[in-house]
């Protein structure tokens, strides 16, 4: 139906009315005083979002723009860079560092894996010369809806002594991710994930073992160097004009969710993804991500039985149901669909997306209780 | 009056009500059939506007990105690079070629000048080794309203044989401006000027000579990377998630430039530009750039007489007339004003602001015939 769809995949997700409404308004002068007040709350409340007592940058780019940010404001050529891979984002961080001149090493897993720190404690303890500049790790793989546990990899990591680069594109908002007190050295993240709003923002926190390696960076970005724009948020700026309509944006979604808290935040999305978890096994469904503690909050991937192909189940999902969910990326093209719990996200979207789920497998012909899925799911928002 | 300012900046500019509609619509999937066949029309109309065979790259950035975009393709460490300065923005392209390693040369001329065609037939006669690889150059120069002749420069210099990279960020839309007929190897705009959109998105496109350089960039830039977003426009797609509002609502601008017409489009900047700097002289303020032929048509500098003080003027024309003017950047800082009249501006607002003004001297106690400066304009308004 015209205006109704309704996305469940991993960015853009939906975006709140009140935000959509500020976004819509005429821009105003990014060097205007109503601007800076604005960006004075911005920059609080990221603070607060991120968990971290250190400043967090606001780049008008993609989500890639604010990893470009990490990495380019880091490494020199020839370092050597370290990239704990999960999928597509996990090799985007390699790229990166190839693209700067970095040598590259990768640790990856299959599909649906995480990482198993005990690969990476005996890596590290190889490394006796400190080789090892940086690590890159993906909190939650977009591409697989696996997590790691970003915890204890910074742990191992910091022991090391090597800094650790982390993408919380779309764990921050949705899972646990505290910077400061887990010892995260690099966190980036999007605004088209957690935060609500369209994309076009992206963001970065660094502390100061990550500035201490800025110092020694040899050519850092013009457009991401983070000491402009350290003096901008000290000044209640922007180095250059920024997406104005998306930070007044971000500001009404920022209240949002300090209005809810981010533990809540974290809770829900927890809440929702464990739900929809034991309700898509519930109908026969297979998970690519196989235990629950390894999944990510925000992204749930399926593999759909022999016989149901994957383009047909999201042509139903959006022509008969008017609900988006993603397709595999790369290599999992048509293999798996993912569905998005990510951002502003409420139980009845679940049980909306679940039922769809249901009547389209009904009409695929999939063998499964019809009801059951649904069932399983209203007892599983209750029970966690 | 709450609600009622109204921009005559250099950027953001007015944005008409249509594409403030669309870009109020909740974001669609970047990945989805619909957001493919937008980006099918604003690739195609995009070279429209910037009038070249070769395709325009869209990136989520600020104007300044695409200038990174520009040098980070294209330049390695070491490389000669000759900047043409006229103030900020000029001075800006020299930044980024440091930021990347080049080795840097500048002709400079005081604000208000443009670059003298001779003086740099000279100096490149004189690169008889031709050293000199990349030579930046602005249309109009934002800071100070001052315009280059693009026309003649890129022919000199590519007699010479480098590259020229041209900032259009306040000149494309607003001036003519063309690449495949004069030259210019690289081109770049954004979206909060002559485009009639918010910010957050900018534009680059490059022809077959830059397509030669860039094979030689060791270190292209990874966010901002040529070859990713040729094969991107070429898949009527956007490398990494782009700002997705900004682009459906630049869908609908670039159909309304469409409809004026590009030159209709650079003949109404022109006539409201010209008109404009009759109305001022006649109310005996001083223009920054003395010669027409020397002027942007989308931003004109005032040095006020001894005595206003350009803080005074801008808070009255702000508080008490609801127009928004631009002071004066860096060493120009409270020495000048500037007046936009760049993309989605009518006659209406220029006698608004031509009004207003004469209103806010008269307040001040500036020495001039009142009301003579809305009738020198309105003569001009027809006269060109």
């Amino acid at each position: 139906m015209k205006d109704k769809a309704f996305l469940m995949i991993p960015g853009p997700t939906p975006v709140p009315e009140t935000v959509m409404t500020e976004i819509a308004k005429h821009p105003i002068g990014h060097r205007s005083s109503e601007f800076s007040s604005i960006l004075k709350e911005v920059y609080a409340n990221l603070k607060y979002v991120f968990q971290t007592k250190n400043d967090v940058f606001v780049y008008t780019s993609s989500g890639t723009g604010a990893m470009c940010a990490a990495l380019e404001n880091l490494v020199n050529e020839g370092d050597h860079v370290l990239c704990l891979s999960l999928g597509n984002f996990g090799n985007r961080w390699a790229k990166i560092a190839e693209s700067i001149g970095a040598d590259v090493e990768k640790i990856e897993v299959e599909a649906g894996q995480v990482i198993d720190p005990e690969v990476v404690r005996k890596r590290l303890a190889e490394d006796v010369n400190k080789d090892i500049k940086i690590v890159t790790l993906t909190h939650s793989e977009t591409s697989t809806g696996a997590a790691n546990d970003v915890k204890e990899l910074c742990s191992i990591i910091r022991e090391h002594g090597a800094l650790s680069v982390v993408d919380g594109v779309t764990s921050v908002c949705a899972m646990p991710c505290k910077p400061d007190e887990w010892g995260i050295d690099v966190l980036v993240s999007g605004s088209q994930k957690g935060f609500m709003i369209p994309p076009g923002l992206a963001f970065l926190t660094a502390n100061d073992r990550a500035w201490k390696v800025y110092e020694q960076c040899k050519h850092p970005s013009f457009y991401f160097d983070w000491a402009a724009h350290k003096k901008a948020v000290d000044g209640d700026t922007t180095p250059f004009t920024p997406a104005v309509n998306l930070i007044v944006g971000l500001n009404q979604a920022l209240k949002m969710i300090k209005e809810e808290g981010i533990e809540n935040m974290n809770a829900r999305h927890k809440r929702h993804a464990m739900a929809l978890r034991k309700a898509l096994k519930a109908i026969n469904l297979e998970l690519l991500v196989k235990d629950d503690k390894n999944a990510s909050c925000s992204i749930t991937s399926i593999v759909p039985p022999e016989g149901l192909s994957v383009p047909d189940i999201r042509k139903i999902m959006k022509e008969d149901y008017d609900i988006v969910v993603a397709n595999g990326q790369n290599k999992l093209k048509d293999k798996i669909f993912r569905i998005g719990t990510l951002g502003f996200v409420c139980d009845r979207d679940l049980i909306a997306a679940l039922g769809a789920l249901e009547a389209t497998l009904d009409k695929l012909g999939h063998d499964f209780e019809l009801g059951k899925g649904v069932r399983t799911l209203i007892e599983g928002l209750k029970e966690i």
